[in-house]
């Protein structure tokens, strides 16, 4: 762990109007991050490599990212093509 | 923008598998964190000071994460509690 900078977090904490950070704040809000990171970065390798590619492109991150978004119940830059598309075909689960 | 340092955003996308990463990955992963953190931060920094704190810390980061939770839908760690309550009184808008 502990990939990401501790200072870097706590200028955005400071940043958000904070007058005084913790050490424990900037090191918990630290944390999280880089677990949110790591999910969506393996998420991210799964699908660049399921495409053949030895580089991880930014496409990878913003497609690993729509994921995120489905899992967390918000609305996929897909939904609107899924909902129209769900009446007309099977739905066909993406194994990847 | 840009308080994370995209190297350490980088390094973790290598540790979860990619061969290499472009540039671009790490900026929008990078990016992505930074949206994250500050909308956390900003949630700690308004409960910081509705319980009247100079300092920041940890606890602040931790209640902001339960109502991140709570917003994805996930289980919060109030949930079972708030089931119970809901019956017996009328809910009460936490005005934070």
């Amino acid at each position: 762990m502990a990939s990401l900078d501790i200072l870097d977090v706590e200028r955005i904490i400071r940043r958000a109007g904070a007058e005084r950070v913790s050490e424990g704040a900037g090191q918990k809000l630290a944390e999280v991050l880089e677990e949110k990171a790591q999910e969506i970065a393996e998420r991210a390798v799964r699908l660049s490599k399921y495409a053949n590619k030895r580089t991880l492109t930014r496409a990878d991150i913003e497609i690993a990212l729509m994921y995120e978004l489905g899992e967390m119940g918000k609305a996929s830059p897909h939904a609107e093509f899924e909902k129209k598309a769900a009446g007309k075909r099977r739905p066909v689960p993406l194994a990847i």
